[in-house]
């Protein structure tokens, strides 16, 4: 199976990261291939991001799909245009958000989520009351660092993650801490050890159950909301 | 003090009709402006031609308010952008959804809403429960016409409209009936009229909300989710 | 068009404040009528005094009906006998509190509420809960003064208020904070400069959301809940 | 133990017949007493006629606890004024919708309620969701007969409640059913005899549970919102 | 009556504490029969126990019943198994946690629960939600106690009990607190007490209402999710 | 990886029918095992069935997990015991019915369900609401069948799940259809040709999603709920 991880800002150096991440975990049949939304801004950091990322993303979608893909990941963790994507694929198309928070819903009771800066937090909050399992999310947190500091081999941008994320065990009573930022995908395992909780990613999740999906037979239903774009 | 109201869609006859029923409502000190989102899809039905207009509505946001708007109406039913639209914005942004539903909840326990293609409920379902009135709202239908036959004079729009809103009367149990398309702002009155029930249109109660909303001296908050955008 | 201003307790300096906070926003073609519930307690601080000013207050509200009011504000923010109130009128009734939240929800993501003694803090609650906002309500919150110290010019009452709401700033993450009574109306400019967030009062809220009803072209929905009550 | 039932309007052969249905099931060492709200409306159909018996109420409340009451049930399925009553008494306080629909969800995973008057469908809708037992309640219905007919002998009233129960359980695939008016609370035997689903009548739930309160040694916390009212 | 109370642990000590409250609540004419599920884990701490449980306390219930039980109290704050004890009764079945955060919410408008491991908080917030009174909880705590240490008499529990109460009070601006394990049900009396704040028992609260279902006639509705399980 | 299926009621030929769905979706490099709950139930028709099985089924799981398993799935759509499996397992649990709405919340808006018995609507209708997906979910729906009729190769069980979700494409406005029972595993096929929309199965979602778990690294969390059993 053909399994396109599209990243829906600009900066190739995330898309790296997030294909690597992709490729560690996807099944041995499976090829994963990346995409940037070039054109889209560097980072996605609020709903104008998300508007300004909008359409390279879903031309990366349509142009995905057109080559072959069987299914699409796209690895923002505001989950950007998943609506429209879902309208021009036919195919499975996965937030990491939605990804990642069904499946911290499915290994802990409860979870508490780390983001990049405090402007995400009510965004992430409204798309986790969306998805339904605010009951089971204790807390969105900020690390209080922009998505591009991650990218940054000099900052302290791993130390605060780090940090946050002790914060949530020792306040939160949660059982796992889910990162809501596609830039921290690389950091996964070097947190859960740190912190010996159940660290989730959003972009391993994301590309995992895209593939179940796809094994599973089930493409995007095109009765109703999601049916194709209606041409004008 | 300056309204201005825009249509998202790319359709001219729409935007007159809905500077129109703004007009009618508009106090006597407030200039109201239409604009329309030249470049956008023709008309939004669905999230594909919400993305497809979201640049665009954004540019008219910040023309307007660079020309001195005091407040902004998005005049179309799915409240596109309208975070982003607030982050760009200084002054308040309404959708005419979020305007409708709260206008609606004020005057009647429970209502109904009635749009125009079937792909457009689950939009507009998921619209009433973010904005928490999913416990008022009876039922979201649909008249199963497209948004622009309501610009077309010799089609059964109005008549397919005028139906559904009797079988809501009739099987829903509701109290009042939100038009569900900023098309329909024109029949608001013969509707009202036809149907013996309130029947509340989107782009008045959002003009006059927005409205509202500059003279309690409000503005939209710079705290949080709807700081401006950060630079790249 | 003629505006009514109820304030359903018995304190004529509130009432005062009341239409002056009213006034100062309202429409130039708006006329506004204070009306005091002679007879009611001299506060609103529990359930109590909620029943025992309900009465009175539908007295002002079919007077003012009668009067040709077109619109009516009860400002008290436990939105007393707000259900019977709508059955008596036939224009659009609208409560502080009410209008209150629906005002903050359209201009931030999340707000605060600081209210007078803590007894009211459940009262508030519930009521945010049934106009489905409590997921966009951080927390209710008590300055723990009287209402009535609000209307002494030597209590801390305005220092307390402004503690509290920096208190709210620091820990509840809010992008507005909500002032939970009408006697706090002339605060609401000296509080938002001191604090640096919106500060949002329901009266104006309600005074111009009221205009904006009538502007609308709504009235109370007569079909069900708020039909005329059955003559015995 | 001394229970109160107070029957908010004034109508002297409702209160007869409550008092019978409480002490059918009241235990050995029970003394029940019944209370009208003399100078209350006859019948309590809708918000104002809550607010115009809500005094009335009140002052039985105060006096039957002076006169020793360890409990009080307040006998309209509209729970009226219930917040200030557990703010003047002591003991607790229950309306029979509350123990209704508690007592329902007890011995049922749903139940349907039937009331009188349609326009008593969202009063009780509210209540509902208010006491958090709306996913379990399937739907409100109204057997459209004003509260009094249930008092006169010859009317269809009971036919009326008979049919509607028989619809609920044909439309609702419900478990069981509530009586929504303590009017029909000498119909309970009957109906459940007829239609073969348990008939749940909130006067005998409130009775029984309000002594079940007073065994268990629960009285009203005077901690927060039941606070004694503050005198004024 | 027979009201029987089954400790669906295997500890005889517990047993005799709970026959023990509830007999101290029972109405005179209520006989109270103690079982224990032999056989079962010595104390419910956690979902396997749960498991480990259930057979046995189903058993019984059956044989409870077969004797003349006319109601039948779960004293295990986990609530286990209530579904299928429904099923295989006929008459009204309580558990503990249901019966409390009911009984809460009759007196006060929000309450805590303090029980005895972190591991059953998750545990009992699921219970609360699904009970729908999540809205009124304010915090599940934990007395970091096991079980039976609340069987020792030289241990800390009791003290430690009573300290998370204080900081439920301080913290969590409750008005009630409801123990959550059967095992402190000796323990109220002194704890309300000590802590001047109304303290709720499970066990008594479902003592007390089990014999209200009785006395009002209510018995397991045998249409639908709770008929008697299909022989195989 | 290897991933055990476990059927959790007595039925070797349903075992087979799961294990074939389960190996038709798996990854190349996944062997599949199925384990069947000897001495449970022949059919899971109820709670009492469920607690029935329960323990049967804890033994299998700690076999599968002693025999190298990595991962766990639980076949049967009222997702018997899952959260003690998932405090004995350390790997990642999922029940079919968790799996099967969430995999629909991510291809369709809003989804019906079709199950076997009546009586297992109400069970299922919990779940979802526990899963989150109550607001996604249109109707729980039953196809008036046991269990074992899916066995029976001359019974009229297919054709009466295939009218059922035809029914469910006229009435309930929904973009999926989600397969409530395990037996219905060999049908999915024929009923998605049949009846043109997405219909999905349980068994395959849960044993995709559950190698997508172990893929990306997940197993249960062992702080709090989940954390092993206290040994007794």
């Amino acid at each position: 199976m053909k399994l396109v991880v599209i990243n829906p800002n600009s900066t190739a150096s995330m898309t790296d990261k997030i294909v690597e991440a992709a490729r560690a975990v996807a099944g041995s049949g499976t090829e994963v291939e990346g995409r940037t939304a070039h054109g889209a801004p560097a980072s996605i950091e609020g709903h104008f991001d998300e508007v300004m990322c909008a359409a390279h993303l879903l031309r990366e979608v349509q142009e995905a799909e057109a080559q072959g893909a069987d299914a699409i990941v796209v690895a923002c963790f505001d989950d950007p245009a998943i609506g429209a994507c879902r309208e021009v694929a036919t195919g499975p198309v996965l937030g990491i958000c939605e990804a990642g928070v069904k499946a911290a819903s499915m290994i802990a009771t409860s979870f508490s989520i780390v983001t990049t800066l405090p402007r995400s937090v009510p965004v992430i909050e409204e798309l986790v009351r969306r998805y339904g399992l605010d009951h089971q999310c204790r807390r969105v947190r900020s690390a209080e660092i922009p998505v591009l500091a991650l990218e940054q081999p000099g900052s302290d941008a791993r130390a605060r993650v780090r940090a946050e994320i002790l914060r949530a065990i020792e306040e939160d009573n949660c059982e796992a801490v889910l990162l809501g930022c596609a830039g921290m995908a690389d950091l996964t395992e070097w947190l859960s050890a740190e912190c010996g909780i159940p660290v989730i990613d959003g972009v391993t999740a994301a590309t995992t159950f895209a593939e179940a999906l796809v094994r599973a037979g089930l493409r995007t239903s095109k009765i109703g909301a999601y049916a194709h774009p209606i041409q004008k």
